[in-house]
């Protein structure tokens, strides 16, 4: 087993453990009460599954913060740094409400008939329910967030992080349709763009737990600039992963991105290198291209630097986002934050 | 002039004053910026107008607990009853983004196409927009909420009114949707339904004041019963509204809820007299139905006795409310608060 395989293990293992027990908490925060259809349509997505990343990086730092044994303190009655004691797993299963909300919506708007391996909601259910689904949702998540008892003033802080964030989820997927019909964007748009749409919430998730338990203000910059790399780079190893992994091990048709002319990080450097990015994939739709097309592109974008570029972008992300967390006192918790930076840029798929 | 007259002429003044600077504040509060078209999508209902009858209650609330002449205190650095100035006006612009984020999302579901003289947002952009547009402005509202500088366990508390307010107001939604298909609905299910769709905004319109001044329990509770029954009262009129009133004066087809088949308080108070409530009206569309027919049909339910059902329902709330107001001083803006619940249901249209 090489290190890179040693490590990924144990991130596994972390993450898994904690998606044990976010999934124990969502139908507690989350009850299936009157009207029934509504509140199976909001659950429908969160128990379809997903890996639960965001939760458990808000677990992780809450237990790095308090410097205890992972798992070895109650999440629901935490130790805060000064003060009593916070329901951290309510926060955590917050900031996936929020995902799932986006979720929700985000299929709608792309008109997505699949999501984790099950009809998109407005699928399964309709479209009405669907935006219904996803309202619920984000109130929820706001109720959630509010009930975790930390003292009032910390609780005002993570609600205007958790605020401000879903306004930046908004905004970033407004400028990624925009973007769509747009010949001018440069890759800095893209790393601004994909910071809103996807990074903040990572930045909510590693920075809500120091403000819930009392970190100083330092901290909570640092652990939500950490936040904000790990999900950039998490943005673009997806980029890449569309590809460079085959198909089957994909779960999709390998460049989907390319053929459905969708900007990434790759075809914005390629363009600024002088490549036509708009021809280098002739068939029409993911069902018509053939994997030596893509292949084909995939020489073209290798010779342009630019898949080498997203990986050095992603890698340089990660390592910033890892030096953040020196704020931190040195403890297994730690170490599983910087595992999990590096996993998510080593990840096959 | 009547009293009635002389009434409402006092009520409409009030509310008038107050929605210019609602107005004002608007833009203050939700400025227009990048991505320009996310938010000028969001700005459209706003800016298209509307009565600003619930920042009015807001505000009048906070004029009565704080026992100033009405307009005499700035609402931007208001009076709080124990502790420091309170923005009320941001309380205000908040609960109008919610009611705004409400309409633009109701009229995907119902696919209306017109809304306060202009396009639908789903019509005027489209409907990805529209979905977003609805997204911001949700959070927006929790963003200016936790800007009103009150203290923090007083922003906590208000917060939590307004996340609930959402969640009832979706439930209030599913069921409203539900009934349509649904043969057995009775009248208490009915105005359980409008309590949780359309009162529960008044509601947080008349306690979140009192929370973020820092009134005591009783007269929280006092003041969100206030706007419970003030917006079923307002519910219920706009039910009988849509019957007794010209087409041309209501800016709609008179009966348009009969031809559509809606349920409403009238209808179905008409159904548990023994009326058969299906066959009231033939036509099959709002274009196709006479007036012979909606008299006809209003004759009817007014023989059943369900339109003074409705109307002494709403009265008696009304008079309810009214009563709740009795925790507030004695001054003008309490009797301006009595004097707005009576001409919710005063009003000719």
């Amino acid at each position: 087993m090489t290190g890179s395989e040693a490590r990924e293990e144990r991130v596994l293992e972390a993450v898994g453990q904690r998606r044990e027990l976010v999934n124990d908490a969502i139908p507690e925060e989350l009850p299936i009460t009157d009207p029934e259809r509504l509140y199976e349509a909001s659950r429908y997505l969160l128990d379809a599954g997903g890996k639960r990343l965001r939760p458990t990086v808000l677990l992780l730092v809450a237990e790095a913060l308090a410097d205890v044994e992972p798992l070895s303190a109650d999440y629901r009655s935490f130790p805060s740094l000064n003060g009593s004691d916070v329901d951290v797993m309510a926060a955590a299963v917050s900031v996936e409400t929020i995902q799932s909300f986006t979720l929700i919506h985000d299929d709608i708007m792309d008109d997505d008939d699949l999501r984790r391996g099950v009809p998109a909601v407005h699928r399964e259910y309709d479209l009405e329910t669907a935006i219904l689904a996803g309202d619920t949702l984000y109130s929820k998540a706001f109720e959630i967030m509010l009930d975790t008892d930390a003292q009032a003033d910390r609780t005002v802080r993570a609600l205007d992080v958790l605020a401000t964030t879903c306004t930046n989820i908004c905004e970033g997927q407004a400028l990624d349709v925009e973007f769509e019909t747009s010949s001018d964007v440069l890759t800095e748009d893209y790393l601004e763009m994909i910071e809103q749409k996807t990074a903040v919430l990572y930045g909510a998730s590693s920075s809500v737990p120091a403000l819930l338990l009392g970190a100083d203000d330092e901290t909570v910059e640092q652990l939500y600039g950490y936040g904000i790399d790990v999900g950039r780079a998490f943005q673009i190893q997806d980029d890449v992963l569309d590809l460079t992994v085959p198909s089957e091990k994909l779960g999709k048709q390998r460049g989907s991105d390319l053929v459905e002319g969708k900007q990434t990080l790759l075809t914005l450097h390629a363009r600024e290198q002088g490549v036509d990015v708009d021809s280098l994939v002739d068939a029409e739709s993911v069902e018509a291209v053939t994997e030596a097309e893509i292949d084909e592109a995939v020489a073209e974008l290798e010779a342009a630097g630019s898949i080498d570029y997203a990986r050095d972008t992603a890698a340089e992300l990660v390592e910033s986002g890892k030096e953040r967390l020196e704020v931190l006192p040195d403890n297994e918790a730690r170490h599983l934050l910087e595992q999990l930076a590096d996993y998510l840029i080593e990840r096959g798929y």
